[in-house]
């Protein structure tokens, strides 16, 4: 029951996959948890926009030998074969004596989007696959990429036990009735799966432990107020280490904006995009051009030109770069206030987290300046020099008597891996 | 120039009209106007559901000879015949010497939802109709019943000048360009007049005016946050007097939900509700069946069965009326939140408005008692006894050192005649 496992975390986006290899020694005992050990992470971006990108690199220093940095791979165009090529690099090379074959992968954690209802993690068989799919209906855009590398890994990978585990599961059971309810017809309501279901929740399950662990504070007694901000971006309002809010909604379009998301807007809008909005793509009977649109050709590129949220605020900046840096702060900006009040002003920290909170000081110092009139304070220096430094949480701001102002590089590669070697019916069969 | 003017103040809703006479003595001299004089009202309601309801009340007790109170007409079922009807009780009205011919009404004021990118009242003319026509495209569900009453006033009423006074002109020119914008490709949104516009702006110009009356402070330095809350329900920020950010978009469906309206949902979710979602409704060929479901068929009145919300907290509650108040009170609670961020917490007062907001005690108390952290208080008894108190304006909470708590009877029928009584561009030309 005790040897060492490896774990092999997927996060398959639409133009990219990302992989990360862990190894865990143990099972958990009945207190925590060893911490999977990463061995190496790869990547293959560019996928929709060829040559394809590989990226590959060990952990640890000395076993740099086979490490890949951005090669080009132009014959790869599908997910698919951007897995295969990696398992070919993973088998074939000699800074690994541990991994030879599939057979020596015991886990494969899935990034599945949208879970419906699942309040926890799933080993995929035939049934649970099934059931993925009826949800793939409810987010066709959201959770086809991961479905379509879950088959590849059953393909490749035929000995490996995969799990999945969603970005909703954090909020599923959580989220008080009156804030998970859409005032629409109840009945339909259900019929329809129709309820507000919150996303990013991967990230807030580590964002919530780690945060703790830095504020020295159970999980159960920790409130915050968490951003998690990149070319998709939300909020999350957790109330003793529980999600009570979240700006997403019945799909990852509602709330804040992104890099190609318009976030919340007027309902009715979508009629007046264009006559035939609800016409249906060619590419996916499933979805309508509205909400092609409204996914994929909205947010902060459709006023700027550029999905690089770092651009905004570069020397040179693009057209209306102001006014979609002013238009991010602000929608941001009403949602920590409302977890603001939401928490009662019982907030232990406001976190900041994915790509563009993690990298965009500007947006940082505009978000908790606007919120000044709440007792957040940054400080300019430090959340300035935060980007260089290599902590899991780091604090920019706060300190006595008012809540922190933290910084958390957010890693669901590891939340995926920790939770496999946390939770033991994974392990039971083995 | 000097003498009386009699103006009939009209607000058309989908199955009613409202309709207010008043005098004015004078047109305004410089500093501020004479306000006008109520002479009586008059209202037609279950246009929709007949048999119609016709009330008629002089607003001075010593003529009450020709009040009518709740007289059913079975035969009137469109509001062109209610207009109408009404006309004739006035010209034949043996109190009301001044009126006996539609030559004695100077002005008629409509109330029309939606003004685009209008930002004062108009003289409705031909050219400003097919201007108005427009704009029924963008909003045909608010415009329509307004329009249709503009054409029978023409026709009956052919001497007297019509002005239409808009919902959105209060926020067209004070909206910063962040807030008015939704993150859309820019060049399509200007092509198809895709902004938040706002609406009730006619009743919170109203509260602000008397809000800063009775706080004693010149409009342009009085910053609040006022709700105005009925079967349609928004909020908005007002700094130094101005319209700085209100709930309400593209159409008034944004925002909070109301008796029969969703609010802000997933805008994903028009096309999860049916797959025909988009199909248009047989009534009218410009409005979608999911537009319709989410204006006419959805808020508490879908949750709980009734759209009347006094129901919700009656002492045998319909079913869901818990679930539905407390949704209500959190949306509520969000935007208190960011609006008293976005006024730096520079906040005067808050204030409620509106059929629900003037009479529901519980639910301001609610709100009060959600957002008590950011300093607001709500005094129990004088909240409940407001709504016997005859004032316009009536203190609930609040008071030394922080922000007042306010109900304000808002009038929009009166602030329609202030309004012709104050454009002297309305009498120039008389």
């Amino acid at each position: 029951m005790s040897s060492e496992k490896l774990i092999l975390a997927i996060n398959a986006g639409s133009s990219s996959v990302k992989l990360s290899l862990y190894s865990s020694t143990s099972p958990p005992g009945p207190g925590d948890a060893l911490a999977p050990k990463l061995i190496l992470e790869s990547s293959i971006s560019s996928l929709t926009s060829p040559p394809a990108v590989f990226k590959y690199t060990h952990a640890s220093p000395s076993s740099s030998s086979s490490n890949v940095d951005s090669e080009q791979l132009p014959d790869i165009k599908s997910q698919e074969n951007a897995f295969k090529h990696f398992l070919d690099c993973l088998f074939s090379d000699s800074e690994l004596k541990q991994v030879c074959s599939g057979e020596d992968i015991a886990f494969a954690c899935h990034r599945i989007v949208h879970g419906g209802d699942f309040d926890k993690p799933i080993v995929l068989g035939e049934e649970s696959l099934d059931h993925l799919k009826e949800l793939t209906d409810l987010a066709p855009l959201h959770n086809a990429p991961a479905l379509s590398l879950v088959y590849t890994t059953f393909k490749h990978l035929p000995t490996t036990k995969n799990i999945a585990f969603f970005d909703t599961t954090f909020h599923t059971l959580s989220l008080p009735e009156h804030i998970r309810t859409y005032p629409l017809d109840p009945d339909h309501a259900r019929q329809h799966k129709i309820r507000k279901y919150g996303f990013h929740g991967i990230s807030y399950a580590f964002i919530v432990r780690e945060v703790a662990a830095y504020l020295n504070k159970p999980i159960e007694e920790t409130n915050i107020i968490a951003l998690h901000l990149g070319s998709g971006a939300s909020a999350c309002a957790i109330c003793n280490g529980k999600s009570i809010d979240t700006s997403m909604g019945l799909t990852p379009l509602e709330g804040l904006p992104g890099a190609t998301r318009s976030g919340t807007v007027d309902p009715s809008l979508v009629f007046h995009y264009t006559t035939h909005a609800s016409n249906l793509t060619q590419d996916d009977p499933h979805i309508s051009k509205a909400e092609e649109i409204l996914n994929k050709h909205s947010g902060w590129a459709s006023l700027t030109g550029t999905p690089d949220f770092a651009a905004l605020t570069s020397p040179s900046p693009p057209p209306n770069a102001a006014l979609a840096f002013a238009l991010f702060v602000d929608r941001i900006t009403n949602l920590v206030a409302a977890y603001f009040v939401k928490l009662r002003g019982q907030v232990d920290a406001l976190v900041f987290a994915g790509g563009v909170g993690e990298r965009s000081w500007q947006l940082r110092e505009a978000v908790v300046d606007a919120v000044a009139c709440l007792g957040f304070e940054v400080r300019r220096e430090d959340n300035k020099g935060v980007s260089e430094r290599r902590e899991v949480v780091a604090a920019v701001g706060g300190g006595s008597g008012c809540a922190e102002v933290l910084v958390c590089r957010t890693d669901e590669a590891r939340e995926m891996a920790r939770g496999c070697v946390v939770e033991r019916r994974f392990w039971g069969d083995m």
